[in-house]
């Protein structure tokens, strides 16, 4: 069996329109001799809809009842989406969760999966029927579960490993996965393949393009993945395994950059032993991730400055945490800043080459675009400059880089 | 375990204040010491909503895909209830078709109840759960099936009737049923009890109160229905066993008419044996359903003219089918009336009193209401008559059987 999982996302269906164009698409793919299973979204607003009215009844609701209604959005779709392929001759049954069954844990609202069984819907692929599964959702013990925001990535990434899908296709807004935002980059330009480390840098970083844990969950089982747009004939960006990149490839895939994060220092903290497993082990137990940290070398020996970036809907309750460890950890003052932004050089090829993080560091200086965190991965570099320059960072970095010529390689060091 | 079973519609569970309202009403049954199953509808025009979604895409769907879509809005409201309850207080659980499971049979899209299992409901009422139940909704072998509009109060008579409920309150928006449509008649009064045969009636000539098959439904499982407004606190209309009415009762409990239908006489058909079967049977096999019919008594032995109604929907492909008969049944001309309205007395007490159609047609007559076609049962005897005169003889027939006083009992011969 020649298998495709194809996802769709809430803007690909938000519209009956819409809904047909799948469905010629999908058609399109039968007539090519595949086998295909399709992971729908709600139609685009249904699932803010429906989180409304929950929540117009209490933010402390049970999950799994709150489960039970927000599944509704992409139930709709998959029964809208089965309809019009029958319209269009093309076989095709809907599964819900409960009904494949796609087995969760009972993390309601955020549940993690936990086996997709095969025989229904292999029997039905094997009799020619298109499968629509609405993305999202799932079941554990007759209660439905959802996997959380965003939720159908993963359902699609999870179909196609466990069918043993020749490639998971997912149709979004935009058309592939770019050397940077084009809307900063006149000359970004749509990259042919990246590989799966970086993407989860990209998508990390905010490239709002894939669900990180789908692209793990990918990683994990070789599932080769492409996203491509849902409103043009042409072909995406595809993500694939390091190996798989051919030598003659760019060290650097592109400049990401996030706004959603703010930085806090604390200033004189006394310099012992303990004090930052203090500091972010109460941060942690509340749930808060920390992404940069840096601590400066102590002045006189006895305090140091802790400088960490939190994400900015984080800053509120972190500050009060760390207020509650003021006694205990003895620092002098707290100092906030939110006007931040993470600029990342991303590139599964810098990992030998030394001369990206040399060129990043002069091309910014030249720019006069201070410096405030650095952090490092094999695979990129970010650094934390004020936001009033992302986009000269951004920009500069992408020529500096020389993504937006159409060559495949650039000469560094 | 006393327990209730009470179900609201789309209007009253229409906005997330009313689904507060209803919490709180059920608040109110627990806090008297009954267990609770509530069955609830989509929220007002959410139905009309996910119908017309599907009817853009085709009006030649697939009922399974069909079901799967417009069983959501209930879905939806089933959450937000319980979400609701816990809210204040009241342990809550909502219980989809599939879940229970509440097994029909595959007649997707107007599925008939074959079976209610007990078990995990049971479980939870014994814990102290109030369960919230989508009406209108059952599985078959793994797929999802709907009862047809109005099936939600089917729904709840069915649990009624499986869980051995003491009362099944249907919440509606109005507040019982009345001796007649109280927009024509200023007096009309709220009757106390109906019988089910009564209910039957008004049901099927036009009081759009309860679903007629819920009435059927409950009559055969000896369910204590109760029709009651979700808008005030008062009794309702409670309807009962012919046996658990007092001899004390009225004879008459109203007065109920229908605009629905239209009159097709044909003029001088043949008179040989078969020619009725052939035309009520024409109709039949295309699945019109013909209400009242008279054939006057033959002129000369040799023709004889047929009248009949049928629903106004019906009689365009009516007339059709009687055409293509013209050269069989040998007619000479045919006509129709759609400006006719049927009127009709209902009362289970009428049937050992012949005084009830003297009463009827001579307050007719008083009124120079021609009295077009009558056709009668045990309980009710409905006339057709012109339109133009359908408030005058609803409003006469009215006071001549003393419905708007408030008497229990009036002479009739």
């Amino acid at each position: 069996m020649k298998l495709i999982v194809a996802k769709f996302g809430g803007t690909s269906v938000g519209t009956i329109d819409r809904i047909k164009s799948v469905a010629a698409k999908i058609k399109n793919e039968v007539n090519n001799g595949f086998n295909v299973i399709v992971v729908v979204s709600a139609m685009a607003g249904e699932t803010n809809r429906l989180i409304k009215l929950v929540e117009s009844l209490t933010n402390d609701y049970r999950t799994s009842e709150y489960d039970t209604v927000i599944s509704s959005g992409e139930q709709v779709t998959s029964g809208l989406l089965a309809i019009a392929l029958n319209e269009l001759g093309i076989k095709s049954k809907s599964y819900q969760g409960w009904q494949i069954p796609f087995q969760t844990d009972n993390n309601f609202s955020k549940a993690n999966i936990k086996e997709i069984k095969k025989d229904k819907i292999l029997f039905d692929l094997n009799n020619g029927y298109v499968i629509v599964v609405p993305g999202f959702q799932g079941v554990h013990k007759n209660r439905v579960t959802t996997l959380g925001r965003g939720g159908s990535d993963t359902s699609a990434v999870a179909l196609a490993a466990v069918f043993g899908a020749e490639r998971c296709d997912i149709y979004t807004d935009v058309d592939g996965v770019y050397t940077a935002d084009p809307r900063i980059v006149a000359n970004a330009l749509k990259l042919e393949t990246i590989t799966f480390e970086e993407m989860l840098e990209l998508a990390s970083q905010g490239a709002k393009v894939l669900q990180t844990r789908s692209v793990a969950l990918a990683m994990n089982h070789n599932v080769k993945l492409q996203v491509l747009s849902s409103f043009e004939n042409k072909k995406g960006t595809f993500i694939i395994n390091e190996r798989q990149k051919s030598m003659e490839e760019t060290i650097i895939s592109g400049i990401t950059y996030t706004s959603n994060e703010a930085k806090i220092t604390l200033f004189n903290v006394i310099d012992k032993p303990g004090q930052a497993a203090m500091i972010f082990g109460a941060l942690a137990d509340k749930g808060i991730n920390v992404d940069m940290i840096v601590q400066t070398s102590t002045k006189d020996g006895e305090a140091t400055d802790i400088t960490f970036t939190v994400l900015k809907s984080d800053l509120l309750s972190t500050k009060e945490i760390i207020e509650n460890l003021k006694n205990t950890i003895k620092f002098k003052n707290m100092v906030e800043d939110s006007k931040v932004s993470k600029v990342s050089v991303v590139g599964s090829g810098m990992m030998t080459k030394p001369g990206v993080a040399k060129t990043m560091f002069k091309t910014l200086a030249d720019n006069n675009i201070n410096i405030q965190v650095i952090s490092t991965s094999e695979i990129k570099i970010s650094v934390l400059v004020s936001s009033d320059y992302t986009e000269l960072a951004v920009r500069t970095l992408h020529d500096a880089f020389g993504l937006g010529k159409d060559i495949k390689t650039i000469n560094i060091d």
